[in-house]
């Protein structure tokens, strides 16, 4: 594909990328979280809830991008010492994202891994700035953009030395107006036969109802992901953002069951690819 | 959903649609077949092999809508008689799409099942003729329909006494050119949760590249779809249309094998919906 | 442009298609009246002021596409009645819409000019079959159609045979939703380039909205367009489809001023193409 | 319109934002220029054809976002250099892209103008830093930004206390090929009704066709724009960047006159809004 070069898949292999006692690209990894961490108990509550249920590793949004400056914009700094934390209390490496070139280095000093989120996939001067720590990046794909789009944009960041990137397809924007985005899955096989990083689903964003996370989750896993992102909330009535698609902690320790399931089935036998 | 009466979801419970010894909603369906049927040979040749690759039903283009006048339009009633003949030999019912309000009749002499394709969703007097018979319809998405609309288009064949529709995901345009549509998987359990109506997916028009439609297929599987509808060819590098996503025989043979067997797995204890 | 032959521009130079006494390709044709004829006062009513108000030729509806089969869908043969009556008072030649190939003979008897909506773009079937008669075809863009597309649609009824096509640009489909589609001017120079036809414009539905009608209809004098159909209800407030973008006979009388106004500038001079 | 307070339309009336001598909001504003400064030679030829034309401001980019790390990323401070000797030169002030937060001062002390481009409009970290200088802003709008998107991104801007904000149409992503972006001309009036900002239009990144951009242009002033922005190239064949849609000095010529022959023309008698 045009232009790629450290994002390809050549002899190489697969690349993994190891993020704490967590490695994409070796089993099935789930994250799970709220939308924005809104105060440390909301927080503790559920990265202790996701924790019991079998995620591997915690989300949460100190920095939100808003279309309006009227909105919650995120409790900042505050909210990236929750996240710590609330990582240091379960063990579970947390992932956040980052809107600013100029926070990089703040951000680097309390999360594990750096999230691009789907409005600045295509912010090369921030690219570039995660691209220099050396933190790995979960790189969410542009709501409109291509996976060539996409998969240069990894190049940007691999270009500057990262240590590893993680592409997540969270929706792309159609005419269909049920769901939030339309969960594009074919992007899986497709940057799989592309490009040699791993590749998440984010059923949450994707889909924006939580009625449908599950088949969906279901459906990352069959079409060959290597995790899942999930916006779990303790108390989804009560979410400062995101409300409709958050799950709570009982539908998502039942997703995580079926999810680890549905993976060993796939990965024996006559199913194996 | 907003117009809907008898293709919502109700009290009376999920619709169950027969064709011949085939029954939508109950099991899952296969179908097989190419794009256009071009001759006797390639037909009987590939229908053969679907059905010895387990294929429960027939497809096969007779009437093909093309964006040029000047392009291979299909052999008409020639090739309808080549499908009536190729599913009695098999035992396997066809489906095949009528394009014109007038040739409805013709096409019942032929067919068990008529297909309404993407480009003639809102082909609103065609959606009324094909009602009127005692075939059951399957209607495809219009590549740019949104479920309510898709929906809808379901209502007005339902309102004149058909004996059953069947809806068919097969992909919608975005902004993504690497597949040729985008297989909008969500729109399988959206179309659960709003519509009694069974729903099966197009992994071959919904990605255009052979390469992808097995990850699609299982996918399909795992989003809780009703069956697949899969373009077959006998010699894929010499079809007439659609050559990139047709795939051969074999491949479609193993295909067959693991949907079954995932489909078997998804219906068994904790996985079951 | 790829499959043109009788739409493209070639040495013979621009077509001209007449209806009756109305020569598009020649001087800017205004086409003005209701989105449904919905009774003979109303379309009387309407007709009369929008030929006070200098438009060239009347429009209608007595067929609807509607997305629900529960909705208005036109009233048929009476509502062709009423506009054939229309158009002998004001001695105005009528364009209407055909949505079903065995309704092609009745709209004939009637009509002027043959409406293909933008519904119908791609119905092959109907495209042929308006392209068998004598009366001359107003094809409107898909609005989810490439121009290409479009154009290979007019070549479908030119090889047939019409006496000729007239392209009609009317929105198109896009994430933008303050107007109800997109009305692209582009394509006016854009067609002019690849193809003979005249190729008029729709910014009724086009913008969807009464305030931007006057702009575009500027607007789309400028940008080289052979003219435009502009939807005009006796009482806006009352109408019973497309409330939003109707406008009044004193809001058309002051358009057709600016338009003649501004087209007799744009041929002069300078500013002459 | 959701959101907006200082964007709006209201008792204030309409915004005018000075740039040096140049006043949006008051006359018709005229930008031209390169697509990317590639050397002083370059530049200065151009800056001088563009201001013997007839333009009022001239445009240039130093930093350019490419898809590919590995394109032309724009010649950086040396083309900001670059970019004030045009200007001191010419007398014509100069608008350039910021792309990157830690940019802004440096480019506030070569540039008259700072331009957020589409790929930036929901860059929050970037409209809040140009929105804290005293420079105005010509905001592009995003490729896939709705109007209520794009006009809230402005009030980001203005929320930070910036001397003003001028809209730029540039095209959205549609499903039409021919165009490389489809020119949203309705934004402008729609613009004008919700909004107090200045509009323009780039009728050069609106297509992305040379053929285009002049048919384009007049739509535009009829439409009732501000102003325009027009890539030109003294040597269009040698052009770095965007060499379909450069026009040379010559054709610029043209435009300029017919645009403001039209601009006249409907600033008079019964023409005026």
């Amino acid at each position: 594909m045009k232009g790629l070069k450290l994002a390809s898949l050549d002899e190489k292999g697969r690349s993994q990328v190891k993020v704490g006692p967590v490695t994409f690209g070796e089993g099935f990894i789930i994250i799970a979280g709220p939308c924005s961490v809104e105060s440390k108990e909301q927080m503790m509550e559920t990265a202790r809830s996701v924790k019991a249920a079998g995620a591997d590793m915690l989300r949460g949004g100190a920095f939100k991008p808003r279309s309006s400056p009227y909105e919650f914009q995120g409790l900042g700094l505050d909210g990236l010492k929750i996240l710590r934390h609330a990582s240091n209390e379960t063990g579970l490496p947390i992932v956040t994202e980052v809107v600013d070139p100029r926070d990089v280095i703040m951000v680097c000093e309390h999360a594990d891994m750096l999230q691009i989120g789907t409005r600045n996939m295509n912010n090369f001067a921030l690219l570039k700035e995660v691209g220099k720590t050396d933190k790995p990046v979960l790189l969410k794909r542009g709501m409109y953009a291509t996976i060539e789009e996409w998969l240069n944009s990894a190049e940007y960041v691999l270009n500057e030395g990262s240590p590893g990137v993680v592409l997540c397809e969270r929706g792309i924007k159609t005419h269909e107006t049920y769901t939030r985005n339309t969960l594009d899955l074919s992007a899986v096989p497709a940057v799989r036969e592309l490009s040699r990083l791993p590749i998440i689903t984010d059923p949450s964003h994707g889909t924006g109802r939580a009625s449908l996370i599950e088949p969906m989750c279901l459906a990352s896993v069959a079409s060959g992901a290597d995790g899942i992102i999930v916006e779990v909330h303790a108390h989804p009535e009560d979410a400062l953002s995101d409300r409709d698609q958050a799950i709570d902690p009982k539908q998502f320790s039942e997703i995580v069951g079926k999810v680890r399931s549905l993976r060993e089935f796939m990965g024996k036998g006559s199913m194996k690819r």
